[in-house]
């Protein structure tokens, strides 16, 4: 089809590796300049396509794309903007192919989630509908791991190591101050629907006696008195209790605990499920509490990030775009593990459409019986996912990430108001 | 006067590095065995030495002892146990001294902030007036950075090189979130009664642009008008807007603003002062907003330390050792600062009884003139502090941390509760 360019945006929340997924498809794709032309960036994610709002990365030095590898956060731009069916979406899909059409792109590389996989399908059935060469491929990556058909997902590992990370630290600080001061500590971390990240922070315990004694998955339906019993029972045993809560606790109702805090005014409370957990502590065993939620830091932790995620993510752009130089349509390439320890994957293909709309959660044989833990087979899955380290480049004490130009391309088209 | 076993403890809050002044202490003491016998450590603090439970620190191998240097928290445990005035506290600063020589100990090694300082003052005191020789040093440490004649306090660079590498990411995850997600983020911070972890997370910033657009120190009484105008500012300037929050904000009243959160029962607000300042945005503004509360991870984050502050906690800890040597008493070794860029500085001697109950606040001219940010001065002071990495050794994925044995030295004095 000879000289196409191709057009790359990120979307739904960002990682600390996202960029290394964009890094593996410009860095491809320049080295295929008898058949890419461009690599067109959305800026701001899809809504830059909608509103042909274009940045050029040809413009970009080769040593600032490979400094996107160790960059954290969306370099071009994300944006939360979902789009539903082809009936329902039709002017923004018929839009979207007018813009490809404009700016010649035969390639749409669309790095997300479980969303972005719908929309990518979505954007591969119309453009053949239309009769617009078009190859559709989506690049994996969300701190979620609930994407299938993939071993893991580009984003996820590093929130994992960050994580384990954080709890060993602030467990041995709890554990050196809990004779006279604070006995439990309650460490709150995201993953609505799914307790991938919560698990990763057993990863910190070598044994039962280290923290974090306790997780509260969003799995399991908090029931307050056995949770409360093993708190106290872990304070007597050990000194002190450090506790992993997932931020999607549901309570005996199936209902989110965080949800539905709010003040006698009816005003949501401030605070999240973390201090809530804290404080039935302190309000039912007395005893002294800190807690911590870690937010963003969480996903944008490029400085403690997993070498082998970081190594995922460039792989998975880097596939994507031979993927679609092999003639390749409405595929997403996914990790396939080989082997636990040493860890070892490869990249495979998996069709959109087993893809799309499908949530993967943790299996219930990775939860131990009490609800409270991770078994070994959990443990024999997260460990690889969090080897190796990847330092980024610092620069006056902190860590020198990349700001691109982001030079815009100029506009062919119409204004389109979204 | 012959070979003496010398006593080591820590107190208060611990830090990323206090373990690395402990190595300092041990290291030092065992290249002397002419004159220091063992290096006895205080089970969690001075309780260890009150109820006699001591530790016994030749016991431990080279190897982990070096590991120490790169293990945060407290390896011995620590506490929050104030000893009073003499006459108020005298009791427990004889039992000290009778611990003291029951066990041989002419060397007294206090590890900690301002109240140690003036409890190893009172030790050294105490023993001249009994006839007891014993050579009392303080070994400055704390996060807050608040201990006089000192450039700095061990503990400090590190947490300041964690919470500006923190606002750094999450401004970047924000930043590329904020055309159709979060605009406003609010990073609560440690230092209720000094801004110096505020202000660290200014360094994050390479320009006005970048986070934090704004600090609420608790030096500037809280002024929400003032507050929102400058949110909004930055919000429609740059697209957003990354707040750090030091948790001793004060209101207009001068009370803090954290202590008097309570609910329509009178219940203690469960969040602290960052998620009240950013529900604050939300309510007055209507941006979206995320907040982060970084609580025990900041100070125990040893895998992100400040190589400076890391050399700097095991010079104290080995000058303490090398002034007690040469005969000194009731001082402190202090850090001189001798150049800015490159940092250059040494250990000078200061005498306890101008270090204890002073505390250094930060200098007004270190705050801009809106109360909203820091000042090239700041910057000039802060930004050594956090220069140099010492990443510390990784096994499977996570920071490979040591726990010591411990072993416990045989009591020979009565049982004394506290």
């Amino acid at each position: 089809m000879g000289i196409k360019n191709a057009f790359y945006a990120q979307s739904g929340g960002v990682t600390a590796v996202i960029n290394a997924s964009a890094c593996g498809v410009i860095e491809t794709a320049r080295a295929h300049p008898d058949r890419i032309g461009k690599v067109l960036a959305g800026r701001d994610g899809i809504i830059g396509a909608l509103t042909e709002d274009l940045i050029d990365t040809s413009l970009e030095s080769v040593a600032d794309i490979a400094r996107l590898r160790h960059t954290p956060a969306g370099a071009f731009g994300s944006c939360r903007y979902k789009l539903k069916s082809l009936e329902q979406s039709r002017r923004e899909f018929e839009r979207l192919i007018d813009v490809f059409k404009a700016h010649n792109i035969g390639y749409f590389f669309y790095n997300g989630g479980g969303d972005s996989a719908d929309t990518c399908l979505k954007v591969s059935q119309l453009s053949a509908s239309m009769g617009y060469p078009l190859q559709a491929i989506h690049i994996p990556k969300t701190v979620d791991n609930d994407l299938p058909l993939t071993d893991t997902c580009p984003g996820f590992g590093s929130v994992a190591k960050y994580v384990a990370t954080s709890m060993r630290e602030a467990g041995l600080d709890v554990a050196s101050m809990a004779r006279t001061s604070t006995k439990v500590f309650v460490f709150e971390v995201m993953g609505r629907h799914a307790g991938w990240i919560t698990a990763a922070c057993a990863l910190a315990a070598n044994n039962e006696s280290e923290a974090p004694h306790l997780l509260l998955l969003p799995e399991i339906k908090f029931d307050e008195a056995r949770f409360l019993l093993r708190v106290k029972e872990s304070v007597e045993r050990y000194g002190y209790c450090a506790i992993a809560v997932s931020e999607g606790l549901c309570g005996p109702d199936g209902k989110l605990m965080a949800a539905g805090m709010t003040d006698a005014f009816g005003h949501a409370q401030l605070g999240g499920i973390g201090p809530q957990i804290a404080q039935l502590v302190k309000d039912k065993l007395g005893y002294k509490y800190h807690w911590a939620v870690a937010d963003y830091l969480q996903r944008a932790a490029r400085h403690i990030a997993s070498r082998t995620d970081v190594e995922q993510a460039y792989a998975v752009g880097k596939a994507g775009v031979e993927m679609a130089l092999a003639g390749k349509n409405a595929v997403m390439p996914a990790i396939r593990r080989l082997a636990d320890f040493p860890y070892q994957w490869d990249i495979v293909e998996a069709p959109l459409a087993q893809v799309a709309n499908v949530e993967r959660k943790m299996p219930a044989e990775f939860i131990t019986p009490d609800g409270f833990g991770i078994t070994a087979v959990a443990r024999n899955y997260l460990a690889p996912l969090i080897s190796g380290e990847d330092i980024p480049p610092f620069k006056d004490g902190l860590p020198d990430y990349v700001r691109l130009k982001n030079t815009s391309v100029v506009k062919k088209l119409e204004v389109f108001s979204i």
